[in-house]
């Protein structure tokens, strides 16, 4: 069925019956000028906004409408858990061309209620808009702190202790193949399609976030990894005025992903530095926590959380290698929207 | 200057200079990966969200980009006003093609940041993306009620009266005049002006709807009028399981606009009726309290707020014309995305 048969009204009272998750403090969700809300008194709220494009963001040649349903939640999710936040509201705008079908749209939100039940965010609202030339998805998300207590790029000092959870450069792996479907890819099917699965339908790491907002751990700083390790840790150094140290050995990088990199003459390291789309927590702790988080983290998240380098006096990023060998690695700057990669 | 020469971060930065408007509740504004909102306790939020598509919401041959950028914000706190509650918090998304010129965002911002000062709404985050094909426009605001007191479509019922603020049709003749620049217009310049004024630059009611909520009225449905007053009756009607009498000799549509609209072969009664984009006020009032309108908005509000009608068991809507006669007005469908007009 094409979107012209069932019209506007008809359409938004068809999607939002495939929103299954109902939050304790929505007063009123759907249907009004505005959706109502009561937020917990006492804590903070972070807000957030994210905009993804087709062709610029997503290509729907190799995300299926359910996996682009969950990703535009889960992107927005991760920077609300990177501030130590739990996602609560979100209210999302399509700008849909009429050549799309109604079951696309069926299998989008089936994708985002999956996101919505998972991560417990309620969609409370939005608008559905005719957008002949393009497609496009707008989600903005309500987060609640735990108490006061806000994580944020800057307050990294000298000695504080560099964590990331989970592992690095499979997403970039994943995009990679995606992007070149002719190419031969040798290796592990199963490596092969674990980083398929991490580009799109990317996990973001709240369970950890909330671990430790609510731990006696000094988080100093904390980011998501959207961009790359690199350029990531770059805003936190940048933040504090301060540099790091990097230990190559410690990088949360599978056997199973090094070994498929360079069967397919890719870098491992260049993946896990400067892939992006990660969306593991990147953050700095005060040294005398480091205990907190070895008997915390292993036994109460679901996610490694691995020590991987030292925050500096000396300013920019130096990579150590596994003989001991120095190097500056030169902050690479992602995507640029306006530029491509520089 | 083009976008490319500027790149994502500095256009940001310069956007973001722009913006004048802080909020005491901002705990931290633009540059984490959220904003950070101190909310009042004892207060609900409404949250909204619109997206506007260049060549489906607006023309760029008949907006300047700074009444864009107030437009965008203002249809949003319109939303927000039709609640009781007043605007706070803003998030924006930008999808823009590389064509844009650094100029026009300047004026973008220009504009955004007057609605912004004049309405006290900080925007405290937003995501700058690049948009090949079509430019578009995300923006969501959170609001504040007074109290725990919000307004909704629902609660009318029969013999409550209908008021509505400021007046009606203004704006769909300003649009008629703008998508007929060959016409030739005959009639007032003044009244013409204020016409595409009130298209181009709409002042949404928040002063109106403050007033409402902090008053001892009992009002019992609010909406803004977005769609024309016959459709958005239409939404409380429903809403309440309700119908109206309207009476045709009190609708607020002035001498001027009515001459206006006859001297250039159109019907001022379907403008008002049916228009659309007035962005005023519609509100049901329980009878007793019709006093506390008349004594207090007068001296109190910046607009007139007349009473046109009245709510009905009976369901439908009847126009009541000036010598006694009554017809049934078919509910006007305004505009449908996927359909046009209907």
């Amino acid at each position: 069925m094409d979107l012209s048969k069932l019209g506007e009204f008809k359409l938004i009272s068809r999607l939002q019956s495939k929103l299954k998750y109902r939050s304790p403090q929505v007063i009123q969700g759907i249907g009004d000028d505005c959706a109502v809300l009561s937020p917990n008194s006492g804590n903070y709220q972070v807000l957030t906004t994210d905009a993804l494009v087709e062709g610029v963001h997503f290509n729907l040649k190799t995300i299926t409408p359910e996996q682009l349903g969950w990703k535009t939640l889960a992107v927005n999710i991760s920077d609300v858990a990177s501030m130590g936040a739990r996602p609560k509201f979100s209210v999302i705008s399509l700008g849909i061309p009429k050549r799309f079908s109604v079951n696309f749209l069926d299998r989008f939100y089936k994708g985002l209620n999956q996101a919505s039940q998972k991560y417990q965010v309620e969609l409370v609202g939005g608008d559905t808009v005719s957008s002949p030339k393009c497609m496009f998805i707008n989600l903005a998300l309500l987060g609640e702190t735990f108490k006061r207590k806000v994580f944020t790029r800057s307050g990294a000092r000298p000695g504080d202790r560099i964590y990331v959870t989970g592992t690095l450069g499979e997403s970039a792996l994943g995009l990679k193949i995606l992007e070149s479907p002719g190419k031969k890819w040798k290796g592990s099917k199963t490596c092969r399609a674990k980083c398929i699965r991490r580009h799109l339908k990317p996990e973001p790491r709240v369970e950890a976030a909330n671990w430790l907002s609510r731990s006696q751990c000094r988080v100093t700083s904390m980011i998501d990894i959207s961009d790359g390790l690199t350029q990531d840790l770059g805003h936190i150094l940048e933040a504090g005025k301060v540099g790091a140290e990097l230990f190559e050995s410690e990088l949360p990088i599978s056997k199973a992903f090094i070994k498929y990199s360079i069967i397919n003459n890719l870098q491992p390291l260049d993946l896990a530095l400067g892939g992006g789309e990660d969306y593991e927590l990147l953050f700095t702790l005060r040294p005398e926590d480091v205990k907190k988080i070895d008997i915390g983290a292993i036994t109460q998240v679901d996610q490694p959380v691995t020590q991987i380098g030292e925050i500096t006096a000396t300013k920019g990023i130096r990579l150590i290698s596994k003989d001991g060998r120095s190097r500056t690695l030169h902050r690479q700057m992602g995507y640029n929207h306006f530029k491509g990669k520089e």
